[in-house]
């Protein structure tokens, strides 16, 4: 791949551990937290995938508020106006995984940009919140666009946006449904598989796989 | 809802206990059919949704192997030719929830259609195996379009195939994503929430909600 111009990262979960709302839902629902916190992120997910079929958009906060109210509901609890304000308010603080600035820092020679499905209300602080704004000449979002990610429409929006062509880019992801879309849409590929899991049955193998953003160096 | 022609059913946990396959996966894996089972259904419908939206339609059939393949793998295990061979099919004398039978048999007077996701290698030799072909006037597949619920495009081919118009429809099923699609088109909706789910957050309150099918009636 010496013709790689640019790495684009996912960002929720492969940069940043979407685990790090446990401990506060550990506060508000005493060793529910861990449950709550999984069902969420399943409800997100899903929730952006069924609104980009149903050709009903909305944005990835309004989505992460929905999946929320979804999560605590689903275990039994109830949330007031001030938890929901808190439990958003961690996102914009989510805790970047161990090795990850080391890495940044040394891929200082090439051209580094976030892709994600999140909102620039979401992500633009995260970034800044964390530190890490300096490692990034763009954060993308699909909220530019208005199609998710895994729609090829979503990855041309950022190669576009990057002005460059697509097999110049590689792109980083920890979520097996996404690293299948940037493959689908003809970025190089690496998935980082932090939680061990099959490759996903899509014939859309990644042309890396590695346990953590270690190996892309 | 006076007006109402027709009653479309979805197959799969509407009509049809999917999770019936636990037993034969019980018997290959000992204790572990249950979270193998409920893996496999997670991914199968996962796959419908990402093959969609990255235009890259497959059958369901074809899909609900590649799911299968992927939730053994997770769960650490393996699956011969014999096996899968088996395992699929299962799916093709899943077991009818205890009321089904009775429900539609006291319909007789309507219109009733199953509307479903899967293949007709699989929905036909599955309404034959369980003794229900007599109550559809039509089984309708996806497959006939290559769109997948809960695209518009998948229940307005429904609508058309019916030779009706859609609020003279109601759609019957279990599935969250789902019902939430069919409100998104315009469908009445009767939503049978099996497993005491929360209403999904995406502002498509089904029109009515019962536990089981005996409610429609």
């Amino acid at each position: 791949m010496g013709s790689i111009k640019t790495i684009i990262f996912d960002a929720y979960g492969t940069l940043y551990d979407v685990q790090s709302v446990t401990t506060t839902l550990d506060n508000f629902y005493p060793k529910k937290g861990a449950e709550i916190s999984k069902s969420w992120r399943e409800k997100q997910i899903e929730y952006s995938l069924l609104r980009e079929l149903m050709g009903n958009y909305l944005s990835f906060y309004e989505i992460t508020k929905d999946a929320l109210l979804y999560a605590i509901e689903k275990h039994g609890e109830t949330v007031n106006k001030q938890q929901t304000k808190t439990l958003l308010e961690v996102y914009l603080h989510l805790k970047p995984y161990p090795e990850v600035k080391g890495v940044l820092s040394q891929l200082n020679h090439q051209q580094l940009a976030i892709f994600s499905n999140g909102s620039h209300n979401m992500l633009d602080p995260l970034v800044k919140n964390t530190g890490m704004k300096n490692y990034f000449e763009q954060v993308i979002s699909v909220d530019e666009i208005k199609h998710f990610k895994p729609t090829i429409a979503a990855y041309d929006y950022a190669t576009k946006k990057l002005g460059i062509r697509k097999d110049e880019i590689l792109f980083v992801s920890s979520n097996g449904w996404d690293i299948s879309g940037a493959k689908n849409y003809g970025f190089h590929t690496a998935w980082i598989n932090r939680k061990q899991l099959p490759i996903e049955k899509l014939n859309l193998t990644p042309d890396s796989i590695y346990t953590d953003l270690t190996g892309i160096l």
